[in-house]
C-alpha cells in the first residue's frame, strides 16, 4: 500500500464526513416523510450524535495537521484540487470555530423546536413554541459570535456565509434597497393592468391525488429526474433532500387545486438536477457540492418560474392537464387553456403566505424576513416581539393585516430549525434565475421551442454545463459571471417582470 | 455542573453509540424499503462511515480509561448498574478485538454482497455473487479469529456469542443432535396421520393487497403494536427493524395467498413488542437491549407459532378473514373455517424454503445451515462448494432434490449480509417459545380464552414482565430459567409438537 499524501488523506476524511452528512440527510427526509411522531425525541438524539461525530471528523487534531501539510505541498496539485483544498480549509475554519457542545446543543434544540413548531403552526399558537425558538435564537447568536471571531465577518454575515459563501449583508442591502423601491412602484401598475384583463377561470376540482401524483411524476421525468436515483414523496413542507445519487423530493397534494403540487414538484426538480449534475470526480469533496443556497434557489426558480410558467411550456402543459383532470372536474377543458393557466399562475395578489406568493410580491416577504432575522441575531428584536414586528412589516410592505400567527410568523420552518441568514437566498435566486434564463435563451435559441414541446432538455443541458458542473468553485456573483458574463444584475429581473407582467 | 462519574461518562458514551446504531437501523430499513437502487454504493459508504464512527465511539482510548475507573468504583453501583457495566465491558472487549479497518471492510463488503445477492437470487445465479460472498467469508474468518483471541472462545463460538451471548457450539450440538433424531422419527408419523385426515380447502384468491394490508394492520394493533411509535411497510425480505420508539416491521403481500402476510406480520410483532417493552431506564445502555437473537426469536415465535396458530386464536381469526376476503374470493366462507385454517397453517410438508417451512421440518433447515456455516468459518467448506453441500444436505435431511440455487443456498440473506452464527437462534427460539408458552398458560389461565376473543393482551403482559423487562441481563438459558424455572428444556418443544401434530 502506497502511503497517502496529506491531500489524499484529507480527501478520505472529507469523504467520511460527507457520508455522515448523507446519512443525516436521509434521516432528515425520514423525519419529515416517514417517522412515527412518538420518535421525535429519539430522532433528535440521533441527529445530535451524527452532528457530533461529523464535527469531530472535521475538527480532530489530525485534520489540522493534514490541512497544513497539504497546503504546504499544494504547488503539486492541479487547479481544481487547489480550489478543493481551499474549500476544505474554509469548512475547517467554520467548524473549528464552534465548540462541539454548541454544535450538539444546536442540533438538539432545533430538533425539539421544529417538532413543536409543527404543532404550534397547526394550532396558530406562537407562545407554545416561543420558548423553544428563544433557545434556538440564543444558540444562533452564540454561533454567529463564534463564527464572526473565526472569520472576521460581522455576526450576521458569518451566518449568511454559511448558506451562500461570499454573501454579505451589505451586498444584500445594496440589491434589496433598490428592489423594494422598484417593486413598490411596479405593483400598482401590475395590479391595474391585471384588473383590466379578463379574470382567470378557476380550476375546479376535485383533482384526485392519484392523477396528480401520476402527472407530477411524469413532469419530474420530463424535467430530467431519474427515478432509479430519486424518489417523490409527500410531506407538509415540500423540500428536496437526500443525496446526489438518492435525491428525495417531496410535495403535498391538495384535492381542490393541483397548482401547488405541479409547480412545487417542478421547483424541487430544479434543486434535484443541480445535485444530480454536480461534478462526479469531486463527489464527497467540498468542490463537488453546490455553490450555495442562492445558487440552488436560482436552479429551482429557473425551472419553476422562468421555464414552467412560460407561454411556451404552458402551451404544452395545458392540454396534458386537461387530459389528466378534465374528466373528474366536470369535463370542461376551458380552465386548462394555456392563456387561462397563464392568468391563474401569474396572478399577482398581495397575500400572507410566502410560498404562495407571486413573483412580484414575493421579494417583500423575503425583505421582511431579512430585516427581522438580522434584528433577532443582533438582539434588537426579542422573540416575544416577533409577531408584532412581523405583522407591522406586512402592513407596511403589502398593506395587509395579518389575521393570525399561522399566516404570520409561524408559516415558515426556517427559524424554528435554526436557519438564520437563509431567506435572502430566495430572492437572490429569483433574480439569478431571470439572468440565467435570459442568457441561456440568447445562446440557445432551441430552449423555448423545446419547452413548447414539453422538453426541458436544452435548458437543463445548458445549466448542467454552465452552472452545475462548477460545483462549489464560485461564489454566487462569480458563478453568474462565469455563466452569463456578468455578476448579479438586477436589471435582468426587472426586465423579466416588466415583460411578463406589464407586457413591456 | 457537577462532574460526571466514570460510570456516568460511560453511560453518555454508550448513549451516543446507541444513537449512532439507531441511525444505522433506520438507514438499514430505508435500504430495504425506500432507497432507489442506484444509490446502493453510496449507501454502502454511509453504512461504513457510521460503523466506523460507532466503533470509534466504543473503542477510543478514553473509553478504556472510563471502564477501568468505573469498574474500580463499581462497589458504589446498584446491582442493575453493575450488570450494565459488565455488559459495557463485554461490548468493549468484542469491539476492541476488531481493527477499525476490518470493521469498515466488513460493512462495505456486506453492503455490496447483499445488493448483488438481491439480483443473484432473482436470477438464481450463484456464481454472480460467489466472489462477493467469498470476500465476506474471508472477512468473517478474520473477524472470528480476532474475537476468539480476545474472548478465549473458539472462533465459531465467538461469532455465535455476538448474536446470542453465552451460546456455544457444544450447547447447540447437545440440543440439535437429539432434536434431529427425535424429528426424524416423528416426521413419518406426522405425515401418516395427516394423510388420513381431510385435505385442507385451499384459500383461493384474489386477496387484494389493500384488504390484506388493512387486516394486517389491525392484527398488529391487536398484538399491541402502537402505530404512534411504529410503521408497517413492505420489503422483499420481511424484518423488524428501527428503534424501540420507532419500530419498523415489514411484510410482503401475495395476492394469491394472505398467509405469509398475516402470520409474518404477527411474527414481526413478537419482535417488535420485545423492543417496545425493554426497560426504559436503561434505554441506550447495554442492559436496555434485548437478551440476544435466540431470545428475540422466542418472542416472535411465541406470537406466531404458539399463539396465532392455536385453536383458540384461529376460532377468532377465521370469521375475520372471511369478512375481509370472502367477497373477493367467490363468497365461500368454508376455507376460513378455523379447523380448515388449522389444517392449512399446520400443514407439514418437507420443502425447499426455510421461511415457508412448517414447525416440524423447520429445524432441519436450521441444522443444515448450522453445519454449513461452521464449515465455512472453519475453512472446511469453500464458497464454490456451497451449492453442492447444500443440495446434498437437503437430500439427506428432507429427502428432496434442490432444483436451483434460488430455492437452495441463495434463499436467505444472512450469509450474504455477513451473519454467521445466527441461524441456530431460529430453532433455539422455537424451542424456547414452546417452553415459555406452556409456562405462561399454566400461570395465567386467561391467556387462551383471551386468544379466542382475538386478544393477545394477557400473554403479552406476561411476556413483558417475565422476558422483556429483563433487557440483556440474562443469557438465553438464564432468561428461560428466570421466566419458567428451567433452562432450555427440549421436552417442552417435543410436547408441543406431539400435542399439535399427533394429538398426543
Amino acid at each position: 500500500m502506497t502511503a497517502m499524501s496529506p491531500y489524499e488523506r484529507l480527501r478520505a476524511r472529507f469523504a467520511r464526513l460527507a457520508a455522515l452528512e448523507e446519512a443525516s440527510a436521509i434521516l432528515h427526509w425520514d423525519t419529515s416523510v416517514m417517522m412515527p411522531r412518538a420518535s421525535a425525541p429519539a430522532r433528535g438524539e440521533q441527529m445530535a450524535a451524527l452532528a457530533a461525530v461529523a464535527h469531530g471528523t472535521l475538527t480532530d487534531a489530525a485534520a489540522a495537521d493534514e490541512l497544513a501539510a497539504a497546503e504546504a505541498a499544494s504547488a503539486r496539485l492541479g487547479e481544481a484540487d487547489r480550489a478543493n483544498l481551499a474549500l476544505m480549509r474554509r469548512k475547517h475554519r467554520r467548524a473549528t470555530a464552534l465548540p462541539p457542545v454548541l454544535v450538539e446543543a444546536m442540533a438538539r434544540a432545533c430538533s425539539a423546536c421544529e417538532a413543536a413548531w409543527r404543532e404550534a403552526r397547526r394550532s396558530s399558537d406562537f407562545p407554545a413554541v416561543a420558548p423553544l425558538l428563544a433557545e434556538v435564537v440564543g444558540l444562533v447568536r452564540e454561533q454567529a459570535a463564534a463564527l464572526s471571531a473565526a472569520t472576521g465577518l460581522a455576526p450576521y454575515d458569518a451566518l449568511m456565509d454559511g448558506f451562500q459563501p461570499g454573501l454579505s449583508d451589505a451586498r444584500v442591502a445594496a440589491v434589496f434597497g433598490p428592489l423594494e423601491t422598484m417593486l413598490a412602484g411596479m405593483l400598482p401598475e401590475v395590479l391595474a393592468r391585471q384588473a383590466a384583463m379578463p379574470s382567470p377561470i378557476p380550476l375546479t376540482g376535485p383533482f384526485p391525488v392519484a392523477a396528480q401524483r401520476a402527472l407530477c411524476r411524469s413532469l419530474a421525468e420530463r424535467a430530467g429526474l431519474d427515478f432509479a436515483a430519486a424518489r417523490l414523496d409527500e410531506s407538509t413542507h415540500p423540500f428536496c433532500g437526500g443525496t446526489p445519487t438518492d435525491i428525495r423530493i417531496t410535495t403535498r397534494y391538495d384535492e381542490s387545486d393541483p397548482t401547488q403540487a405541479i409547480l412545487g414538484v417542478l421547483h424541487e426538480c430544479g434543486h434535484a438536477l443541480y445535485e444530480a449534475h454536480l461534478p462526479k470526480p469531486y463527489a464527497r469533496s467540498p468542490l463537488g457540492e453546490a455553490a450555495g443556497m442562492a445558487a440552488h434557489e436560482s436552479q429551482s426558480l429557473i425551472i419553476e418560474m422562468q421555464a414552467s410558467r412560460s407561454d411556451a411550456f404552458l402551451s404544452w402543459l395545458g392540454p396534458r392537464m386537461a387530459e389528466a383532470f378534465a374528466k373528474d372536474s366536470g369535463g370542461d377543458p376551458a380552465p386548462y387553456a394555456p392563456e387561462n393557466l397563464a392568468r391563474l399562475w401569474r396572478r399577482v395578489a398581495p397575500g400572507f403566505i410566502r410560498v404562495e406568493a407571486d413573483e412580484v410580491t414575493y421579494p417583500a416577504h423575503v425583505i421582511l424576513r431579512w430585516r427581522l432575522e438580522r434584528a433577532l441575531v443582533s438582539g434588537d428584536l426579542a422573540v416575544a416581539d416577533l409577531p408584532g414586528a412581523w405583522n407591522e412589516g406586512i402592513k407596511t410592505l403589502l398593506g395587509l393585516d395579518v389575521p393570525d400567527d399561522r399566516r404570520g410568523c409561524l408559516q415558515d420552518i426556517h427559524w424554528y430549525d435554526g436557519a438564520f441568514g437563509y431567506f435572502p437566498s430566495y430572492t437572490l435566486g429569483a433574480m439569478g434565475a431571470a439572468q440565467l434564463f435570459q442568457a441561456a435563451v440568447a445562446e440557445r435559441p432551441e430552449i423555448v421551442p423545446a419547452l413548447a414541446e414539453g422538453s426541458f432538455a436544452p435548458l437543463v443541458s445548458w445549466l448542467a454545463e454552465r452552472v452545475h458542473a462548477h460545483g462549489a468553485r464560485h461564489g454566487f456573483d462569480a458563478l453568474l459571471e462565469a455563466a452569463t458574463g456578468r455578476a448579479l444584475d438586477p436589471a435582468a429581473f426587472e426586465r423579466h417582470l416588466r415583460a411578463r407582467y406589464l407586457g413591456a
